[in-house]
C-alpha cells in the first residue's frame, strides 16, 4: 500500500491530523490534492491506499468494491493500519485526529467510526451508506457527517433512512447533508469526462461542503 | 406590526441585510438577540413582526399559525412589507439581502422565495416545510437551505420529501441539513422551560447551524 502524506505541521506533536480515503477507484492526482490543501492549513494530512494498486479499470474498481465490501473487517483493518501511519508522524498530536472519506471512503471511515478507533469525526462527501459485511453494531464516538447529494443513486432514500437509524441507535452525534439536484461524485471534476449517469460534478456543493468539512474539523480537532 | 432593526453598516449603501423571521409565538427578545449577533457581523438586521402582538398564550398562538397557513398571501404580504422596510434602510445594499426565520418563520421566508422577493437565499431552522394554502408553484431564484432536527415532529420524513420534490421542480439550488437526534425549536434554549414533547434545544446543532448560515449569508451576500 503506498499512502500520501502532506505534513502542514510546523512544530513537533501539536497539529491536527486527517486521514483521507479514496473512491472506490483508489489513489488519484486528486486525493493527493486534497492532502495538500489540508496541509496548507496547518493538518497533517494523510492519503490511504486501500488496494496497493493504481490505474486499474472500472470493471475491476467494481470487483475489488465487491471484496472489501463481504470480506470481515477487510476495511476497518486496512484503515487502522493507515490511522496509525497517520498518527506516528512526528509533527501530528495523536488525539486530535480526524477521517474523510469520499464515496467508497465514506465507507472506509464509518468503519473506523464503528471500530471506536481514535478518530474525532467521520465525514464523508457522497458516501456509500452501507455497511461492509461482518462489522458488528456498537456505539459510536465520532462525531458523523455525512455530505449527500439528493439525486446520489449509489445512495437511495432507502440507505440514507438506514444508515440514520444505525447512527441513531449507536448515539452517535450524526449529522447529514442532503444537496438538492446534486448526483453522485459532486466533488470530482474528473468525472465528467466518464458520462456515467447519475455521476457529476456539483461546484456549489463541492465549495459548500468543503467549508463545512473545514468547519467540522476545526470544532472537533480543537486543542 | 413592530420590527426590531439592528444596524451594523458602517457607510451608505454598502451592507448586506438579513430580515429574520420569528417562530408562531412572535417576536421576542431571542429574536432581537439574533438581530443584534448579526449587526455585530456588519448586517443589518430587521427582525419582522407579522403579529402586531407580543406574549400571547400557546393557543393564541396556534389560532393565529393556523390562520396564517389557510388565508392565502397573508404570509407573502406581510414578509414583502417586512421586506420592504429593510432594504428602504439607508445603510443597506438592496442587492444584497437574505432571510433567515426559525419554526414559523421558516415558512415565511419561503413564502418570499416563493414570490421571487429580491433575496439571494431563504434560510430556515427548525422550520415548517409546509405551504401555506393559495401559494401558486413556481421558479425560485433564492438559494433554499433548511437545518431540520431528525426527531422534529413537526418536519416528519414526509414533509421533508415533498418539501424537497417541491424544491426540486421549481428549480431551486436547495441544501437540507439533518441534525441526527435533534428535535423541534433547537435554537431555542428558553423553550425547555415549556416541557413541551418533541421540543428541545441543542446546543451543537445550534452553533453548528448558526455557522452553516454565516457561511451561506457569506456566500450568496459577497459584493
Amino acid at each position: 500500500m503506498t499512502g500520501y502524506l502532506a505534513d502542514g505541521s510546523d512544530a513537533a506533536g501539536t497539529a491536527p491530523g486527517v486521514l483521507l480515503a479514496h473512491e472506490a477507484p483508489g489513489m488519484s492526482p486528486l486525493m493527493r490534492q486534497r492532502a495538500d490543501s489540508l496541509a496548507d492549513l496547518g493538518y497533517v494530512a494523510f492519503a490511504l491506499d486501500l488496494h496497493g494498486a493504481v490505474d486499474f479499470d472500472q470493471a475491476e474498481s467494481r470487483r475489488r468494491h465487491a471484496e472489501l465490501m463481504k470480506t470481515p473487517f477487510l476495511i476497518r483493518d486496512r484503515a487502522m493500519a493507515a490511522l496509525a501511519v497517520l498518527t506516528d508522524q512526528p509533527g501530528i498530536d495523536p488525539g486530535r485526529v480526524g477521517a474523510v472519506g469520499f464515496c467508497q471512503g465514506g465507507i472506509t471511515v464509518m468503519e473506523l467510526a464503528r471500530a471506536r478507533a481514535p478518530i474525532r469525526c467521520a465525514i464523508g462527501f457522497h458516501p456509500g451508506l452501507r455497511r461492509p459485511a461482518g462489522t458488528p453494531p456498537g456505539p459510536i464516538d465520532a462525531r458523523v457527517m455525512m455530505l449527500v447529494g439528493d439525486d446520489d443513486p449509489l445512495a437511495p432514500p432507502e440507505d440514507r433512512a438506514t444508515f440514520a437509524a444505525e447512527m441513531t441507535a449507536a448515539g452517535a452525534a450524526w449529522e447529514m447533508h442532503l444537496f438538492g439536484g446534486v448526483q453522485h461524485a459532486f466533488t470530482n471534476l474528473g468525472i465528467e469526462r466518464l458520462g456515467m449517469a447519475g455521476f457529476h460534478y456539483d461546484a456549489r456543493a463541492t465549495s459548500r461542503g468543503w467549508a463545512m468539512m473545514l468547519d467540522m474539523l476545526e470544532e472537533t480537532l480543537a486543542p
